[in-house]
């Protein structure tokens, strides 16, 4: 890799959250928080004169990146926002352990939302604000917002950037230059917000409430800003909305692309819209069945709201929680386990393995079957009327390898703390997927606080792994990202 | 496919296992349990009336099957064998319900050594002999037995039972003809067999104990004839003797061909046998040092003895157990679950995903990491310094897809039944993976007799999937096996 690029790159992520870092201090300051003000001012201002310099020495002209100084970007890219992020919990005081603030700064900002807080609800309204807002950063991208909004003109820097940050198994760029794409993207993101906002404030939630809820739930993230969590207003309108814009949040943005483009007959093409849509009304009307079976509550539409919500919450990754789905029945907690691994769509805010993953790995073992019954025919994978190359259905095949490998390998890690396997097992889960809550000791009540250092920092390293999808935090650990033209 | 051969096959089929049930009844003669006897020679009677004229019937000439006949005569000829020898325990009233019957039958045809008893001792000798002869004659398997025994000079027929039965990554032969291979197989299998007992005999056991228990070990299977499993013995020395034959029926067997023709260079450079080894030997470490940090067990050599037991009948997947690891700390219950999953060694008697499989799982997830990092350089996977295939390849990753598929949609059905997710979790993984015992409510010390009927032929289905590696079973489901020429 070029390290000049790369740490030229590094110093411009992190200036643009020194400046992020002004919102939360603006909020602070409405509030009178004085101490949280000086805090945010503090740490922007150590950054942006860390920066400013190594972006001044590292400045390049002719400096067009590859696949490897993307990637190269990606991860460390994530580590500096998450490890700065981090700095105003710990400065504060908030946080006391500054482990703790960087598993929290790393959930917020892979829009994970398990946090190690047991009371939300003593934080300041500025470090509240702080909090929720990573998500919202994290959830399009880090990298994304470079692209989109820092001043560039080489078209292969920000693709590199973009696929190195969201690599998907088929990327597609919505109009040929990156950083259109990127600031499209964006747009997209913004207006959704600002209407899910409108929605929120027009049932009655204070403002502060409703930006930072949707914060959380447009970077399907899952911090919330009170201990009750969304069960607080006890509003089936807030609970509502909030359920139906985490499943408009988990759906590839091509889609809304597309909307305003008017090209519908690619929407309706799009297989793996219509696959996450049925699995989401095929598990809420399982889970309702089951509930209903074990009379959990005591009427249909009860039972309705509390399970849209839930699986709208598990599937997009996001994970917020208005019931205890822990004192579920065995067979909804297993459904929503299920969900925790499929994820959402590529393309958009969510986390987990993919849909669209899930579909061609469903069509290569279709497809295997079907060979070994009729060896001498020609079969193809196909997705959306195209037929996926065999690249495509090995790199899929290979992710879900080294999926499985990293998820073992924490699961070990994890059970060092003697939790049940329970909660062993869907702690992985759900910080590998960017979820949040899991089940039993780690369920939608309580919090990772308990959990060992090792636990806590194998947990964060699942977080960066699940939201980068693998590939770019392995290759850093490849001599040859490091030293130079060994080959 | 063919109807004509596959009933004539099965039909062979269900008569040598009449012909194999005159062993357990010489056994209860011996032990003067008349009733036993009596029910023994009259379903091998019956057996014997119904399948000779669907012999005689069928009879062709020039008969040679191709893939799909020795598919559907595998998936069909474990449904059968099993159903006929679920019958002794039905009919004597000594395993009263016939889902259980079945249940217990089919656990140890495919070797699982699941059960479904509370009370093993209440069985007649008679019984528990055909309980754990059963594991023995599924153990090398079925068809391979049928093409040993069995007169018939078509190559062809042979290669295609073998191959259905055992389909593993890479199916070698070990000498040219089909019949002579699966000669060979069961030659070693007796042998080693015979040692076994041999060592378990001048160990004080007496000879009855010995039988079975080498039964249950050979097969790697888990059934045993006492309350307290082999802890009853409290033996050292019984227990390590079979430790090491646990480990020794979990090699390919084509290492013991390779001994007996010198050829040890073919040994040296298995790299299976030595992955599995080291696999063994790590676990071994891990546990013990979780065990002697909790102090679990007093002393080192205590731990050894129980953890070197433990490791070595959950990876090779026999499922004996000498102490409750359930009550383990958590480290040591993940690793052993993670064994559960890897299993054996492909050609062995156990289960399990294979630790061939594994090995060329890793290697396509480095092969393509290698890929990102260097893109224009040639990588191929390797194995044993062949370089596999890339249908090779593609074939292991589809069986991790089916196999995932296959064990989601069990675990599914399994949790309607209420349970906690460690008992339907592995309860799945320890029937899909032909292992025995789990964790929780289905631990070393509990059985399977509280479930529902449908969970109970879920994992029936499950262990039969496991066995026969998913496809065979799957094939059966396809339309276009059962119509003829439709394409």
């Amino acid at each position: 890799m070029n390290k000049k690029i790369v740490l030229h790159s590094l110093a411009q992520i992190a200036l643009l959250e020194a400046v992020l870092m002004l919102l939360p201090a603006a909020v602070a300051l409405y509030y009178r928080e004085t101490e949280t003000v000086k805090v945010f001012l503090i740490v922007a201002a150590a950054m942006a004169l860390l920066q400013v310099p190594i972006l001044l020495l590292t400045k390049t002209k002719n400096a067009d990146m590859n696949f490897r100084d993307g990637v190269a970007i990606a991860a460390m890219g994530w580590i500096v926002i998450s490890f700065f992020g981090a700095l105003p919990f710990y400065i504060s005081g908030e946080i006391p352990s500054f482990t703790d603030a960087l598993f929290e700064s790393i959930s917020g900002f892979t829009t994970t939302g398990s946090s190690i807080l047991g009371d939300v609800e003593a934080l300041t309204k500025g470090m509240q604000f702080w909090r929720c807002f990573t998500h919202w950063v994290g959830g399009m991208g880090v990298l994304v917002l470079t692209v989109a909004i820092l001043p560039s003109d080489k078209k292969s820097s920000s693709l590199q950037l973009m696929r190195a940050e969201c690599p998907g198994p088929t990327v597609e760029k919505l109009v040929p230059k990156g950083k259109s794409s990127a600031l499209i993207l964006y747009v997209i993101y913004t207006v959704l917000t600002l209407i899910m906002v409108l929605f929120l404030v027009i049932g009655g939630m204070p403002l502060y409430d409703s930006v930072c809820t949707t914060f959380g739930t447009a970077g399907t993230g899952g911090f919330g800003i009170k201990n009750a969590g969304l069960g607080f207003y006890n509003s089936a309108y807030i609970e509502g909305v909030v359920t139906v814009f985490m499943i408009l949040f988990g759906v590839n943005f091509n889609i809304y692309y597309f909307i305003v483009m008017r090209r519908f007959s690619a929407i309706f093409k799009n297989s793996e819209l219509k696959v996450y849509l049925s699995i989401i009304a095929v598990s809420i009307g399982m889970i309702i069945a089951n509930l209903m079976a074990y009379g959990v509550y005591n009427s249909f539409s009860k039972s309705f709201r509390y399970t849209s919500f839930q699986v709208g919450s598990i599937m997009t990754s996001t994970g917020f929680a208005t019931a205890d789905f822990d004192q579920w029945p065995e067979f909804a907690k297993v459904v929503l386990v299920m969900l925790m691994f499929i994820g959402a769509c590529a393309g958009s805010t969510g986390g987990g393995f993919k849909v669209s993953r899930v579909i061609i790995l469903v069509r290569t073992a279709k497809r295997n079957l079907r060979k070994l019954l009729h060896p001498k025919s020609v079969n193809v994978v196909k997705s959306d009327d195209k037929s996926l190359n065999i690249e495509t259905v090995h790199g899929v095949s290979c992710y879900l390898i080294i999926y499985l490998l990293i998820f073992i390998a924490s699961l070990l890690i994890i059970s060092l703390n003697n939790m049940d396997f329970t909660s062993s097992f869907t702690s992985v889960t759900t910080c590998f997927n960017n979820i949040g809550p899991g089940l039993s000791k780690v369920g939608p009540t309580c919090n990772f606080s308990e959990l060992s250092n090792l636990s806590k920092y194998t947990l964060s390293l699942d977080m960066l792994l699940g939201r980068l999808e693998c590939i770019p935090i392995l290759m850093m650990f490849a001599p040859s990202m490091w030293i130079k033209k060994l080959y």
